[in-house]
């Protein structure tokens, strides 16, 4: 018998993965969560029939949410994640001594649940003793803080299901409120590369440069996500993502990375020239 | 009626476009060239069941072929394209005004007729007058010169089909010889994502070391291959792939580009860890 899991990555483009055994199933209020065992990915979560993570790439993805903020501003001690209830965000966090708080906001219990059942090498990270979780709807959590953080991190899905509030101008001018006067606020902005994703991208790109005065957008090639080119963008008060970066002082503290290091912090933030144009000509209009 | 192409990027992992016309299928003595029209990214080139180049993403390989090598050394004057019967990398090479002469050789004529007649737009390049064309085998071409070459471009589909003579270390042997004292070598050299090509790729990069005194392996993200992550690899007798850059003449030469440009030409050389510490690994067995 063959078993496998594809993902539309537009309505002409799909992407299959063989697959051992359908692990978990289950329809919440919030989203649709599955989680398979594949042959080539590992374990993968699946949210609304789109790969979330895959136990062999997750650890792209998780170093480049985190690392970038952390090593252009080392002084960063409180941390909000809104979403990030598998931990991998989390994993990457706790590797920081000098953390002090790291708050994890996520509206869906059940997905917690599942995450802890199937990833437990993942949500392990949660049980840190500087982890607080809040099972609550991140969008009224960060309205009801002000200047507290030095970085946020939205680990959502993509712009189009539940989580399309967290890509609002409304939600990122709520964020720049929550951040103290240096805060960064770091959010996965999908592909560039099917229209779609594109536009939604640039879009939001454009409501964070009306806030904040440096923003900039960085990418990671992720093999398991459509086209394997993945945005992050990087919003920030005061501190620049590279300017400002004294990457000695990041090597120093000799923390373990599989994908992110010095050249990659410089490297990622080199757009191809459609990206760019893309992002200027939004700007501009 | 439902038409997709699929290509097997692993046993387990599969990658599909929507087809609208099949145009163009041969079996010939090197390989089986099958063209489709496909409605995410337009014409496609088939070789051997591997998607060799796309309408939509091939100004990225192509680009990345050339100009990383061309803004590093700008006083290349002969070149030599193994392969490149698509006329994309010739497209831009031509784009260089100093450029003297460009052969071409490619052994499959059969493919040079496939692509005049379903490429026009890649294969007008061919009809440049300082273009020369051998219909020949690409490894008995280079063993016949010597020291004649400023840079020789390596445009082959995998090392496990018709072109494995063009990842050995004779072939790259002969190369050396045919490039004079400031001589470059440029190859592609598959996705590091899946073991296979990963493997293939840091033996030929370790080939090259026992050659060329700078071996430096850099990336591109190209949708339509395997992963999305796709490594070429720079070998040079004299030049420095990017300390030697001077990125201010390149871009006095106001050439039109999509995906290159001067920070991709730095950003492109900042490997991941796991990419590098399997160079690393390779080198020092």
């Amino acid at each position: 018998m063959e078993f496998w899991f594809t993902e539309e990555h537009s309505d002409d483009v799909r992407f299959s993965m063989r697959i051992k055994r359908h692990l978990f199933s289950r329809q919440t209020p919030y989203q649709q969560i599955d989680i398979f065992e594949s042959v080539e990915f590992g374990k993968v979560l699946i949210l609304d029939d789109s790969v979330v993570i895959t136990e062999k790439d997750e650890f792209i993805y998780h170093e480049m949410m985190v690392h970038v903020a952390m090593a252009a501003h080392p002084a960063i001690t409180n941390v909000l994640v809104v979403g990030g209830s598998n931990g991998g965000v989390v994993r990457e966090l706790i590797k920081y001594p000098n953390l002090i708080r790291i708050d994890v906001v996520e509206a869906d219990e059940e997905l917690f649940r599942a995450c802890r059942l199937h990833f437990p090498k993942l949500t392990k990270s949660l049980d840190d003793p500087r982890v607080n979780i809040r099972v609550s709807d991140g969008m009224k959590y960060v309205r009801k803080h002000n200047g507290v953080y030095d970085l946020i991190l939205i680990d959502s899905t993509d712009p189009f299901g539940p989580n399309e509030p967290l890509f609002t101008r409304e939600f990122y001018g709520n964020c720049f409120t929550a951040l103290n006067a240096d805060g960064i606020l770091v959010t996965q902005q999908e592909s560039p590369f099917y229209p779609k994703t594109a536009e939604a991208m640039v879009k939001a790109v454009a409501r964070m440069r009306q806030l904040f005065p440096i923003v900039r957008v960085y990418q990671a090639h992720i093999p398991s996500y459509p086209s394997g080119l993945w945005l992050f963008s990087f919003a920030s008060k005061t501190i620049h993502p590279f300017h400002d970066l004294e990457i000695r002082a990041w090597e120093a503290l000799k923390l373990s990375t599989r994908y992110y290091n010095g050249d990659i912090h410089h490297g990622c933030f080199a757009l191809p020239n459609t990206i760019k144009e893309d992002l200027l000509n939004e700007t501009q209009r």
